[in-house]
């Protein structure tokens, strides 16, 4: 009953911080998904980002990337233009970088078996980077995270490097990963979903063709290029995705 | 009991494998922090790469990010110079992209206590997008993983789009990022030493002086820049990272 109601007064001081803070808090392309979970008893989200591409200055030689001090030459949350990029260059000093960042979600949960579930979520959804903080009060997050992304120097000590039809193909490329983050997004919502309405407790790949489960199927990472000596030994018939994930495990039966 | 044999067998299984491909199998950097968790009653390690360098060609005009075939034009777990990418791009046919990929390890933990002490020790060494995986079968997983990459698109269609003198730029900036992930894969070492030893039981940054704890400060994350609506709504007084990572919580009292 403590963790219960403990669990109860972290998610109600949360939700009122987010009603002090819900103009223009939540990104818009993920305001269903934060929405239905914290609706849902289990759960409540502490912070987001539905994706973005930027545009940073850094400090030039420095070698601390900790204490870069960065300032933003550009930041959006849907496709960038060519435009965009070229004026944010204008105005560097520094190194400026380039970059793409997925969606990422962290939610608190009640229960081990609720960050599980969500995990398993997050997984069949394509974001294969998430994953589960236990912390020392009992209070359990599951971040949703992907390695989907670009980062990219143009330019140093406020000098451009690239041409404009690099700038240009590389815009086209970083737009080609907000259409997939958003396809994966509206995938995860679906997911989500379908295991919140315990319909399909184990939300399977039934529909989407062009992408294979990652349990059904053991799926090779790149870690396994033949001129690569990275270690990579997990049992093929119990493979990490494979066992990993399904939720509901009782770690104590 | 059971849960204990199974580990055992579990661990038996996996290093006997590695037994088998010892030769050249794990990363030279990182042999040490695997045979340390090896040799501890409550660790394997599944899977791991000291950090890598690469030059892969892709399929231009490819949507399917997932079925992408990839062949690998250039790899060091070292630094890399110039003329690797500027030779490994005279073999590229598709859009080539040159990426920096920081240490990551797979660990296979007896309990989730276990876990969250090595979680512990990962974040506090810089590899702040370390999470667990509770698999169904009781199968605890802790991933070390780190946010600290370099994504960099050099070609279309075959056709490098950037100059050699960018390319030299590049592969310093590459250089740097291999050298910092070797600075926090010795201080993972560290910190995990301390830990096992349970001399420090709480591995906190005693000798860190360039990087802030993330459980003694709240860090900013560069979510919160002012340009920015990701919903960011952490309690301030027991931050996600504060909160979060300190090993031997027992949520079930």
């Amino acid at each position: 009953m403590e963790i219960e109601n403990t669990f109860k007064q972290w998610k109600k001081q949360c939700l009122n911080k987010m009603d002090l803070s819900k103009k223009g808090s939540v990104d818009e392309d993920i305001a269903h998904i934060v929405r239905a979970l914290n609706d849902a008893e289990n759960y409540f989200t502490t912070s987001s980002c539905s994706g973005r591409i930027i545009l940073i200055d850094g400090i030039s030689d420095c070698q601390d990337v900790q204490k870069q001090n960065c300032s933003w030459l550009f930041v959006t949350h849907q496709q960038c233009q060519k435009t965009d990029v070229v004026s944010g260059l204008e105005r560097s000093c520094g190194d400026a970088v380039f970059k793409f960042e997925p969606f990422v979600l962290h939610v608190q949960c009640r229960r081990l078996e609720d960050a599980q579930l969500l995990h398993n979520v997050a997984i069949n959804s394509g974001f294969r980077n998430s994953g589960i903080t236990v912390g020392k009060k009992g209070k359990i997050i599951m971040a949703v995270r992907s390695t989907h992304c670009l980062e990219v120097p143009l330019s140093h000590k406020g000098q451009v490097l690239v041409s404009e039809d690099y700038i240009e193909f590389l815009v086209e490329v970083a737009n080609q990963k907000m259409v997939e983050n958003l396809r994966r997004i509206e995938r995860f919502y679906e997911c989500l979903q379908s295991s919140l309405q315990a319909e399909d407790p184990q939300c399977k790949n039934t529909d989407v063709t062009e992408e294979k489960s990652v349990y059904r199927r053991r799926r090779k990472k790149m870690l396994g290029s033949p001129a690569d000596s990275c270690q990579d030994n997990k049992d093929p018939t119990t493979s990490e995705e494979d066992d990993g994930l399904d939720y509901g495990v009782n770690l104590f039966t």
